[in-house]
């Protein structure tokens, strides 16, 4: 469904429903994924992980395994250059060489050692037994507030305190504040003062497809590298950097990716994967299994997050405070930016900070997930927010309404907002039929959450080519995730007035096309598609040209419309885009358009939930009886696949709010490795998700694309749990919700 | 050597001698060729070829075969669509429908029938003789002068006569005249008239790579071909056309090409590999067997050539008339235009006349091979000018300067000469310290020889990506055979003003760049060498901008030249190639440069040969001792590469005219289908080939160049036919020169 705001009633391909071009691959099995590489005399690579979660390590004997007449390779940190020690501040977008391969300590458990190559998997792992490593056990820290307490176990020993006075190091990576107005002023100026605590667990992406990487480097330093990933440029540049190589001895092939959410934008396997071929002579595969992708790729943070609010009698906002930790994992990187973005987005609050806390542990290193950090603070605040609205008594979309963000307010982290969907998707929450629906029965509750996503930039190229049949091929370089190669080509089709089956889109390598930034930031369709718009754009005024040559009058006189060539005055000249392809050989070679950009204009996303849920008093047991999910898409290119994305990511909120957790023992190991243990939603545990599409256009896109893989994630963490209030009346401040935690709630209560 | 006549010493990078990019990846095994490709669940085709030369199908039984437990799909010509009865004029770059599969006749041995996919290529090969084919044998004709006769077996039998006053049908497709000035006038003026004939025998191009190819075809009817070829386009569209479905549902992925010479331009197994993939569901390969290279794939042209010469006593050739029949094979499509160009092009000759036949027989249907037809007819020519210039006891190098082409004489085929290298070629070799070299010893000779190649155009794309680190990816169209990533990747840098070695060229598939023809008429480093340098031109504008924008000056003031921006007036405002390459992302995005041209402007390349010979009377082995090949090369981008081409072409002409034949039984099969059988020169047969490269540049090119592939391989044949005169005093008018054929005629002398 789309809401009523839709405006481009204009465009013939943009928000039409086309057939994905890869959709048949994909369901026949016919695309090929990053462990689908196959080479000749392909070896076998397997990692060595830490049995512990923090240990010194006193010394690495690979000596037997290297005698092993099977092994073909052995690989430990020593194959890297050296590393400076691990900065305390990120690095936005470069992976640590110690969570490659560690060097004097191990960080978690699953951290990886060494890793030797064979030519079967099994005798590589088998082989990996004859790898003797000293270690001396040190205690581990795997929760933010104990990380933060006195008596941690600092992880980089070398780091120096950020202000939280703490003697003898610290595991605090960065303390980020913001603030605007006067806090306290606006706190003293409200009739109702709230402050609530929340915390969250680690949840990992969950992506079908695990890891795999393939690395071949030859002789005279090439190095070619097959994986999946959301960004093969980023792969490229960090394996360059990490190997000590410069970018353009490494091509890395992009593969189908089975799911990313963030946790396919760094390496893991692809530097293990060339030094091993480096030191074999033969191309190296190595493929996670489920657990190590658990326990050594990167989830999101845990965390605490403490919110304080001042409102008036009326339901004004006048002061709004955020203090939040993330767990990092073992190296920093905790997605404060993209929580500071969010916490307080959909509103217009004059007086507010945030003070967030990157704080490491001893997990793996988090990585991005899905509008990274906005769930979390979205839990808390929606949470309080629907708290607040139940003490002034006022409907909870009202209270929203009364206090939404819009063009020209600010956004807690000092941005200023342009033309924003906030009050739009409010408005569209208050009048679906769902909102108002009657829901009778016990235990049965309704709860509302908003939710927001910063969206994302960046460079992108893209080349048209011509055919000779009248079709395109488009060549772009942003893996295709959730059906971009069609929304990039959609694009292209609408500026060409070519049938949208005429384009034939391709994800090239990092050779071949130029450089494109990540799938991420919900941006692909933003940026790639305006490179695509773009390069039809050069596509169209070299036809005009051409045409103007055929004809022999003056280029102005030609005009392009609905895949038409026309001239201004004489109709007799008029040729469609297929008749001018068919004639391009003969009338001065082929034709094609290109794009190189790096274009600004990105707006962020907002969303909302309506659900309804039952929860089983006995068991504790959260049963959902009706889902509505809305978002502001900008202008939906791609309708269904619009859709499909708030399907989908409203589904990981769910798993996020419910069952989904990362549940460690004392001595920091992962105790449910497994997708049998860790509780990812199915089929049984959702309803029909029904999304609304409601559509704000982004002014700053040629389409009016704002982005749509994230915001969705980020309501249904508060949403649920005010639904759970409603039910049972317990506010529940942690997740996930589990049966249990919901039955010990409601003991205490 | 490089001969003196050179003139680039302005360039930086044209005319060095970098390692080819692509050359640690072919020495040490890490391209990958046609028969490389692995794919998930791959099947193994193999083909049912006709056992006989000639014969009417009457019926093809597939039964037991579908219903052996093993075979995963079977096709027959049944399962491409129904095909027009075969043209008998030729349709230049298309393969025809029969020639994939046979329908009512097979017209060759070797002639595929049905073919077979299994999960091993043994079963398939095994299973191949459950299908029962029952034929009606027909006689076979081999030879060019018999299929011409009057009671010659027809091969098409729905063919019309083309003025040979044959009755009841022809084997001839076409007679191809040309004719200019008064041949009677000119014959009448002349001194001396001579006419002789000679022949010669099918040849080869005996590339080591057998062809393979492998096709996946989608459900949703998207078929990729993965291949070596010569050209991947040419591939695609003749595999759409094959199978009736549009070029854009193909993509075709080109491998790396272990030798082509021509005979990788035309399809052969692509279209029956996607028709069992079509069936089975399963990517399908099928790889020749040397055998099946050499009984069906494209050969070149046996032939009958008949020469008068008419000339005057001082040694001016008043007239000359060509009269020459090639075989075709089964389709038609001998080299009859190239053979036109070629065959008096050293010559300015006012009354000239041609007559070409080409004329079909039970053979596989022949292909280009390296300056097709020109080999062919410069035997014939230049032996006889050899023949002239001893009866007129005038130096031959000196009658051939006589009459030597220039520029504004014009071709026998009516083409007007531009600037040419005829007579620059003819004195590099009057010059050369072999041509009056003593050469001592009984049956002992020097012979010389001139060759010519038209050389070709066509449509060509580039795209230059600049990379962060100051490099430059450079994406093609055309397969590399003989270094052309590196010679394109040399136009680019001379332009660019940055190293060789930062370029990164890279050969794309036909969805990834745009149309790009056939390496083919010695012209990729011409047509895609100068879309290199358009690219090369394009980044070169957009990083001015780029600069002008960073510097905040107008475009007009900024200056680049040997890879450096500068301020044409502020010597402070300076950035080099490397410097802004890194800027980019910051200041506007990533620079990419693109190009798309249908070039003219090509011109063709002259060629000579000096070789001394020792035959043995006893035996009539003949042993070269010292060859000096010559070639016009306009500018040599990359003189080892030109020095590779001119000594392998060198190589090829040598085994046409003393080893290389295709023996055939009377029955019409091929009776040396081996390379120990079929004769190819080895390194024990040839001397040190002495290359010299003769430079007159192309002022139809940015960088003047000519195309170096194929002249190389036509002056041997008349050379060496010469030298073995000068040493035993017989003239070989019929190729090859096997010891066998000079005893005989050393006896009948």
């Amino acid at each position: 469904m789309i809401s009523d705001t839709m405006a481009h009633r204009e465009y013939k391909v943009v928000g039409t429903r086309p057939i994905r071009h890869d959709g048949v691959d994909k369901v026949t099995g016919r695309a090929l994924f990053g462990a689908d590489t196959n080479l000749p005399g392909m070896l076998y690579g397997k990692v060595l992980r830490s049995p512990h979660a923090h240990a010194r390590i006193i010394s690495i004997d690979v000596s037997r395994a290297e005698a092993h007449p099977d092994v073909r390779a052995v690989a430990t940190a020593a194959d890297l250059p050296p590393a400076k020690p691990v900065s305390q501040e990120p690095v936005l977008g470069q992976t640590p060489s110690e969570n490659i391969m560690a060097r004097q300590k191990v960080l978690y458990k699953g951290h990886p050692i060494a890793a030797i190559a064979a030519a079967s998997p099994h005798v590589a792992e088998e082989a990996l037994s004859l790898i003797e490593v000293e270690y001396e056990p040190l205690p581990a820290v795997t929760n933010v507030e104990d990380a933060m307490g006195p008596s941690a176990p600092i992880l980089h020993e070398h780091w120096t305190g950020t202000g939280d006075g703490r003697p003898g190091g610290t595991n605090v990576s960065v303390h980020q504040p913001y603030s605007s107005g006067d806090l306290e002023e606006g706190f003293r100026a409200a009739d109702l003062v709230m402050e609530r605590e929340f915390r969250t667990k680690t949840v990992h992406q969950g992506y079908i497809e695990p890891q795999s990487a393939t690395a071949w480097w030859a002789p005279d330093g090439r190095l070619t590298v097959w994986c999946s990933s959301q960004g093969h440029f980023g792969i490229r540049d960090n394996t360059a950097r990490l190997l000590g190589v410069p970018v353009s001895s490494i091509k890395v092939v992009p593969m189908e990716i089975g799911g990313g959410f963030g946790g396919k934008l760094p390496v893991y396997l692809e530097p293990i994967a060339a030094v091993l071929s480096r030191r074999s002579g033969y191309p190296v595969k190595i493929t996670m299994d489920r657990t190590e992708v658990l326990e050594a790729t990167g989830p999101t943070s845990g965390s605490y997050v403490r919110v304080k609010m001042g409102v008036t009698r009326e339901g004004r906002i006048t002061a709004a405070h955020a203090y939040f930790a993330f767990e990092a994992g073992a190296f920093p990187g905790a997605p404060l930016a993209g929580a500071s973005a969010a916490v307080f987005a959909p509103y217009n609050i004059e007086n507010v900070g945030i003070d967030g806390y990157d704080v490491v542990d001893n997990k793996p290193k988090t990585t991005a997930y899905r509008a990274p950090g906005a769930p979390i603070v979205a839990f808390a605040v929606e949470s309080l927010v629907d708290e607040i609205a139940e003490r002034l008594r006022m409907d909870p979309m009202e209270l929203r309404l009364l206090n939404a963000a819009h063009q020209g307010t600010r956004r807690a982290d000092g941005v200023l907002n342009g033309r924003i969907g906030a009050q739009e998707t409010m408005e569209a929450v208050r009048s679906h039929e769902h909102y108002s629906a009657p829901l009778e029965g016990k235990y049965r509750g309704r709860g509302v959450g908003m939710g927001f996503c910063r969206n994302n930039s960046g460079m992108a190229c893209a080349v048209a080519n011509v055919l000779s049949d009248g079709t395109v091929s488009l060549i772009e370089g942003s893996p295709d995730i959730g059906g971009t190669r069609t929304s990039l080509a959609q694009q292209l089709a609408e500026v060409l007035g070519v049938p949208i089956g005429d384009v034939v889109p391709q994800v090239a390598d990092t050779d071949t096309i130029g450089y494109t930034s990540a799938t991420g930031g919900s941006g692909v369709t933003f940026k790639s598609g305006w490179a695509a718009f773009e390069a039809a754009n050069d596509v169209k005024r070299q036809l005009v040209q051409r045409a103007a040559r055929v004809w022999d009058v003056p280029e102005e006189e030609v005009e392009y419309g609905d895949g038409v060539l026309q001239h201004s005055a004489d109709t007799e000249l008029r040729l469609t885009f297929k008749e001018i392809a068919a004639m391009l050989p003969d009338t001065g070679g082929p034709v094609v358009g290109r794009a190189n950009l790096n274009p600004g204009g990105s707006s962020g996303s907002y969303s909302a939930n309506i659900v309804d849920v039952e929860v089983d008093p006995e068991t504790g047991k959260v049963s959902i009886l009706r889902y509505t999910a809305f978002q502001d898409a900008g202008t939906a290119i791609h309708p269904s696949y619009v859709e499909g994305q708030i399907q989908g990511g409203t589904s990981q909120g769910v798993g996020w709010a419910l069952s989904e957790e990362y549940f460690m023992s004392d001595d920091g190991r992962m105790l449910n490795t497994s997708f049998l243990d860790y509780r990812m939603p199915t089929s049984l545990d959702l309803p029909m998700i029904e999304p609304v599409i409601v559509e704000v256009p982004n002014p700053g896109h040629p389409y009016g694309v704002r982005g749509v893989g994230e915001a969705n994630i980020v309501p249904p963490l508060a949403a649920l749990a005010n639904a759970v209030y409603d039910a049972v009346g317990v506010r529940m401040t942690h997740l996930p919700m589990t049966p249990v935690s919901i039955v010990k709630a409601l003991k205490v209560e």
